[in-house]
């Protein structure tokens, strides 16, 4: 096992009306501005169930942030923000509001000329106003880390950026909020925690045999409930499992004392960058793509993966391996979502693109032992041309 | 899956050398009191790593915490400190150094008359001194939760407390310190660890597919690692795995969500209040007596637990269940730990002694939905007369 340090200070708290715990979360006389995206949180009814619990509070909202959210966006806010005085930030939503109210948050005590430095120039954080999350969808793990992924819509570039004060102070999670998402957004939830999960466990060996066991569970419940949630988003206790999964994927617990990887993430954030596509659907399409070109490199855990995850004991070392890879595409098409470029409209020239990008950059590799280099990220992408 | 909190604001600090970053751990301008037991830390190694990396804080030390540590001793902690003027202590030792710590942290801000009312009337905890400690053994799980166990030696009274201010500002876990552990207290460790996983695991299914999964991920790390690190205490890997065990045993992420247990601990402090067995050897004692009296209402877990930790799969229902039970017991004994009553040369009278109690308190019963009357406590205790 690596060394590691381990540390997660968020409240958080899950379950079926605990919208009603606002009022106690959220400081006395605190002045709120409360952050959401698109609208849907008028519909699935987590609006009215936020406004009926800050009735103690002076507050405002800002809407409108985007799916990959915007700097753009992200500044309009901390305008907003200023505008209003505010002193403690809501999130109401998924992984994008989420991700954005971390980033405003930091924004908003920043002094320099441009806050985008804190993203591309990793400017020090050193103050962020205190905020809190009400999270309406099984995603990113974001109301339970102090992570945050940004995109600059000048100039196309999708960054992550995290500071200790980024974490949430609460995150409410209650996945009655969840039951009106469209099919496609579950979908896409499931894939997220999916690849967030293999990300931190399909590298290599490092004798850490409690990590990988609980990566493991996260896989079979995933597999498991994923299927049931989609089959029927109101089926409470489902989708109560699938959110607590995608909240585990990603709190870092998974990632101690053990090698990760992040590749398959760093080349799936280009294909959103330049062309738009959900997050979750681009690491489908470049996953199985990694594991075929490093299949040598990964071999033992691929194995293992196959073994406890798919049941897949017979063959030669390199059937069991394709047979695990196949078994991982053959899961995400059965959610409907695509693992192959051409399902996208995209081909060849995007895959110049991305290396293009990587090599404007001047990163040479990425991701596990750096084993993306340039030329393999091409390889990886040409293998995921078409079925 | 039931409604649930999480909060866990403890910066874990694992493996190797991180003693060293106790400088930067500590905060700045402190005067720190190390706290540690009977005098174990010298041999180790730990005394002196820890004085080492002390040498930018004025601090004083206070030895002599007992295992099942003693209110009476906590009180001399409180005196020394206040002589001292601490603001920081410092738990150098196992769960019972840490346990202790957290009662003197309170008791030390304790305005009341007599600080043992902060356990036996839960009078509220509203300042409490701030303190990391320095883990050396794998056990208890005090080293990432807010929860005490102190004894009250003069009643013979062993009773639980915790309070939002008894979690470790931060814990180092550094699994080399624990290599001249002595079998017994590595046996130990491995039952507790165990049995703190199966309290909130072994009750009734309420849908938590991932929390049954980590439970079991636990449990089948310590049935591997255990003997190893047994049969070679300077195999760091197997050690570092075991102390990462006992600690995700304890730090709240297997109780959310899930129907907890703690029967078995209930009965299992009046054993050591009585007669001073070491924790986890009443706990061997113990859990085996529930399980074959409760093996009724716990089947649905007696049976997911054989199944999946055991890989009994055959036989009638009433068979697997006695299987699973029978798996427990040999596994315990493997270890050394004997898990009758007649091998701490105990019998009828301590039973009639520990119900006893029980009745002196009015307490009618504990545990998994009450199960535990004080018929079925003299029931359970009866079933562990003798293998």
């Amino acid at each position: 096992m690596n060394n590691f340090e381990l540390y997660n200070p968020v409240k958080l708290v899950f379950g079926k009306d605990q919208v009603s715990k606002l009022t106690d979360l959220i400081p006395a006389n605190a002045k709120v501005m409360v952050i959401y995206g698109g609208g849907s949180i008028f519909k699935n009814g987590v609006y009215d169930a936020v406004k009926q619990n800050l009735s103690a509070f002076e507050w405002a909202e800002f809407g409108g942030i985007e799916p990959n959210p915007h700097f753009e966006t992200c500044i309009k806010a901390v305008e907003a923000i200023e505008k209003h005085g505010s002193t403690f930030l809501l999130a109401v939503g998924g992984g994008s509001v989420i991700d954005a109210t971390k980033f405003i948050a930091a924004a908003a005590c920043y002094t320099g000329d441009d806050a985008w430095k804190i993203i591309s120039e990793k400017a020090p954080v050193t103050s962020a106003l205190p905020f809190g999350t009400v999270l309406t969808l099984a995603a990113t793990g974001s109301e339970m880390n102090s992570g945050s992924v940004i995109t600059k819509a000048a100039t196309q570039e999708k960054m992550a950026f995290g500071s200790p004060l980024s974490f949430p102070k609460f995150s409410i999670v209650d996945p009655t909020y969840a039951a009106t998402l469209p099919h496609r957004q579950i979908a896409n939830g499931i894939v997220d925690a999916f690849t967030h999960t293999v990300e931190q466990y399909v590298t290599y060996d490092v004798n850490t045999p409690l990590q990988d066991r609980w990566a493991e569970s996260i896989l079979l419940t995933l597999i498991e409930e994923g299927p049931k949630v989609l089959a029927n988003p109101n089926d409470y206790e489902s989708m109560a499992n699938l959110m607590w999964c995608a909240t585990c994927a990603l709190n870092g617990q998974l990632r101690v004392g053990v090698a990760t990887d992040w590749g398959t993430h760093g080349v799936g954030h280009e294909l959103t960058a330049l062309h738009g596509i959900d997050h979750a659907r681009t690491l489908a399409i470049v996953l199985p793509g990694v594991w075929k070109v490093f299949s040598t490199e990964k071999k033992g855990k691929l194995l293992q993966y196959g073994a406890r995850v798919w049941n897949i004991t017979e063959g030669s070392e390199e059937e069991r391996v394709a047979k695990a890879i196949q078994a991982t595409v053959d899961f995400f098409e059965s959610l409907g979502v695509p693992t192959t470029l051409d399902r996208y409209e995209l081909g060849q020239p995007t895959i110049e693109q991305v290396v293009g990008r990587f090599k404007a950059r001047n990163w040479t590799a990425i991701g596990d032992r750096q084993l993306f280099t340039q030329d393999k990220i091409a390889e990886i992408l040409n293998l995921q041309l078409a079925l």
